[in-house]
């Protein structure tokens, strides 16, 4: 029995998962400093603990003996998925990852030290070496995945999506985003004439913020008897499905920017907590690539949290708990609805967020493919600044190239998976809409359970079963489709 | 390079008792309830992965090797200790050591239930079966060891004690207490007829209590960049040496019990935070068994922090942050030197609780070597209560054989290690009263550093590179020796 193995398998590398997961939660939330160096120590063994046995060379006869054997559909499509990952994982030799783990570390270091010192000379040795094993690992991959170079990339991150789907539907966003920002931010001025944008009156004390955001967490879903909030410096949705810790952090002068990120982090966890639980271990029954993930947590933050709707539930909640008597749902969508060009994509706007990733996209293939030098990077991103978001980033290059940890650390074909997200959030909730009557009214009675049971019908039940855009076409009637996002931006900035 | 070999292994195996030492603290403190199936089979996992890894069968072969490789002395203590603990590992077939594991679940489990419905009938069977894979464990141990079957129990918590020297000490011990004890208690009505015992206004919050006991286990040097306090049901003492978890529980009625337990539990952190720092993942370089762990916490907490002049120095400080403004160091004292006889081990005080552990080193003995039938427990309990601290528990099993989880679980040979500690600990004080002049006196300053350093010079540096004994002796010029535990006794209660 093969499959048996494969099973055993599977099982041991969950329990080592959870350990790893678990210990990454409590480094971020409970470590004292002096704990750093032996939990480095700790982790970086039970990461080659784990990729020894999930690369065994015998490995590779168990799937091809289970591929004979008799099974049943989950064991068939855990069997498909053991060996996607098997492949992926097996295809580079150890000596090449040491190689790039090393470089990027370093890399990732010296981006660090020298983007606070807005420093791209000194950054740049380092990049090129990046750049290069990235060409390398891309080679490498595309040769065996018999996939282009950069897709053999994406591949890792978001299982199934091609650049050449991905640009298509990016083609059709950028050229929309190119007249509707300047709407928008038309729109917007019209409605602050009428409306001036309200600072709300702070502190917010910490405990409080805290209870809005459980209760808000709790009426979406979130199931406290598996997982609880927890305060980090980087936000993040962690742990295991059977025990998903979420972090937040709070400013006591303005409690939006800590609610938002709890209801986007919520989004994840829902998706983690509403995976199947039997057979937890088998790599089929995990979430789907950072794509789908994504679009889990900007369908809870986007499509319903920053809803107007959703604010008549919870703006009386907000009301009662932080004491903010005088804000209306109009004072509050300004602030939850803004729309600004900027340098930074983490800070941006889900409007102008999608031109930082396709700026991003566009340079990472060239630089995959060769087309790109590293050291042209500068100009060439200040140049798609310019022409998407009209601002220079001309030897701005902390707020420009060196402003995201992806590249610096060997991340190479992530960057998309964002804005794919929010593009597969915004066909979800159009097929919530042809689905469940009244959903948008439901939400403004606090009640998400016909748009949960969609969604766990429809994403969270089918785990890794099937590729990302196999479950969008399932889940919507159709491959992933830029109009959805493109009517959801209109109805919001424009309506 | 079979030295080398085994410095790998020790690696892994450091990393695995690193996750699982931090998943069980995470599980205590932090864990959501649902969290708790996934956590209890990820564990699981994780123990029986260490456990091949560490008894695979070409680890003889490495020992052999490496005992006779060009070694210095401490990579050859690291031998002598990885061969120890490899032999005791191995000596047991998995499938009894599976059989004994079930048993014990089931019996711990049966007693949790029964316990509280002082059910000893019911309990009996699987408490007799218990018994039986005890005995069956020692024989089995014992044929590996060359010891006599108790020893070779008592050689799992604490290596090197051999039960001839225990009772020995024991008796001697036991005779004292037979005088002390109805002495003690007449001194303590004495006092209390001059100052009677007086309640301490409450509620104390407990943030206040908190904020108490880290500045009380800062003052004693735990270090806080290496470690933290926390809140669990069961206070305890875990994590690893460079980031220990300590763990403490509050009632808001009265602080002494959870200041107490901090300080205690403080005493184990110590000896973690202090083992020596390199090479911290040899088995030599671990803190030695139970006795001896248990002698730092009671060092702590007995030696030092229940002293009158701990508390010259402690008392200002809890005035301060609990607002005690009426209490005296004697009201004080009148409770961290209560004596009173109990049906309870651990309610009992330093000077009752030997008999209590005194009584049970007696009964297992009998039950291993099959003198004393299971069914017979209850009686025998009853006889030696009777005749040690001249309370009864006839019929009232909950109170008497069914108060602890040790044999229920199969842990025998554990008992004796809490008062050899106790014993241990007095010892260690007479030596640091010999070393560091002035020790009493710098303790009611608050300065611990000489006392730490004698401790840190002798106990926490050594840490398994000699036995139990072989440090006691080191330390304190000779074995180990009743007195000192009955000097201090006697200076306490009788002075």
């Amino acid at each position: 029995m093969s499959f048996a193995e494969l099973d055993h398998l599977c099982r041991r590398l969950e329990a080592l998962g959870h350990a790893q997961a678990m210990l990454g939660v409590d480094e971020a939330v409970n470590m004292p400093d002096g704990g750093a160096e032996k939990r480095a120590e700790a982790m970086s063994v039970l990461a080659s603990m784990a990729h020894e046995m999930a690369t065994a060379p015998h490995i590779a006869d168990w799937i091809d003996k289970a591929e004979t054997e008799d099974l049943d559909a989950a064991q068939r499509a855990a069997v498909v998925e053991f060996k996607r990952s098997y492949i992926n994982r097996t295809c580079l030799s150890s000596d090449f990852v040491a190689r790039q783990v090393n470089a990027a570390m370093r890399c990732e270091q010296l981006w660090r030290q020298l983007r606070a010192k807005n420093d791209w000379k000194d950054f740049l040795p380092s990049f090129e070496n990046i750049v290069l094993l990235a060409q390398e690992e891309a080679a490498r991959r595309a040769d065996v995945l018999k996939l282009s170079p950069y897709d053999a990339l994406v591949e890792q991150y978001d299982p199934g999506s091609r650049s050449a789907e991905i640009a298509r539907v990016f083609a059709d966003l950028k050229g929309f985003l190119k007249t509707f920002i300047p709407e928008a931010l038309e729109a917007q001025a019209r409605r602050r004439e009428r409306l001036p944008l309200k600072a709300f009156a702070g502190p917010f004390p910490i405990e409080r913020q805290k209870a809005l955001g459980l209760e808000l967490m709790k009426a979406v879903g979130f199931n406290f008897h598996h997982g609880r909030l927890d305060i980090s410096h980087h936000p993040f949705c962690g742990g295991v499905p059977s025990d998903v810790r979420m972090t937040t952090r709070y400013r006591t002068d303005e409690f939006l920017s800590s609610l938002m990120g709890m209801l986007h982090e919520t989004g994840h966890g829902l998706y983690e907590q509403n995976l199947p639980h039997d057979l937890s271990h088998w790599p089929s029954m995990k979430a789907r690539g950072m794509a789908m993930h994504e679009s889990q947590s900007l369908f809870q933050e986007m499509q319903l949290s920053r809803r107007p709707e959703f604010w008549e539930f919870a703006l009386p909640k907000a009301r009662d708990i932080l004491g903010l008597n005088d804000v209306t749902i109009e004072d509050l969508l300004a602030h939850v609805h803004r729309v600004e060009r900027g340098f930074i994509r983490v800070d941006a706007d889900e409007a102008t967020y999608p031109l930082h990733v396709i700026l991003r996209f566009e340079l990472e293939q060239e630089l995959v493919t060769g087309k790109l030098a590293a050291s042209d990077v500068p100009e060439a991103w200040d140049a798609k600044m310019q022409e998407y978001l009209g601002l220079s980033t001309a030897g701005n290059f902390r707020d420009g190239p060196m402003q995201d940890v992806h590249w610096p650390s060997g991340a190479f074909g992530y960057f998309p998976s964002y804005t794919l997200g929010a593009m597969m959030a915004a066909q979800q909730w159009a097929a919530v809409e042809r689905s469940v009557p009244g959903a948008a009214g439901q939400i403004a009675k606090g009640d998400f359970s016909g748009i949960n049971a969609w969604r766990n019908a429809n994403i969270w039940s089918k785990a890794s079963m099937f590729s990302t855009p196999e479950i969008m076409r399932q889940a919507t009637g159709e491959p992933l489709n830029a109009k959805y996002f493109e009517q959801h931006l209109r109805a919001r900035y424009l309506g």
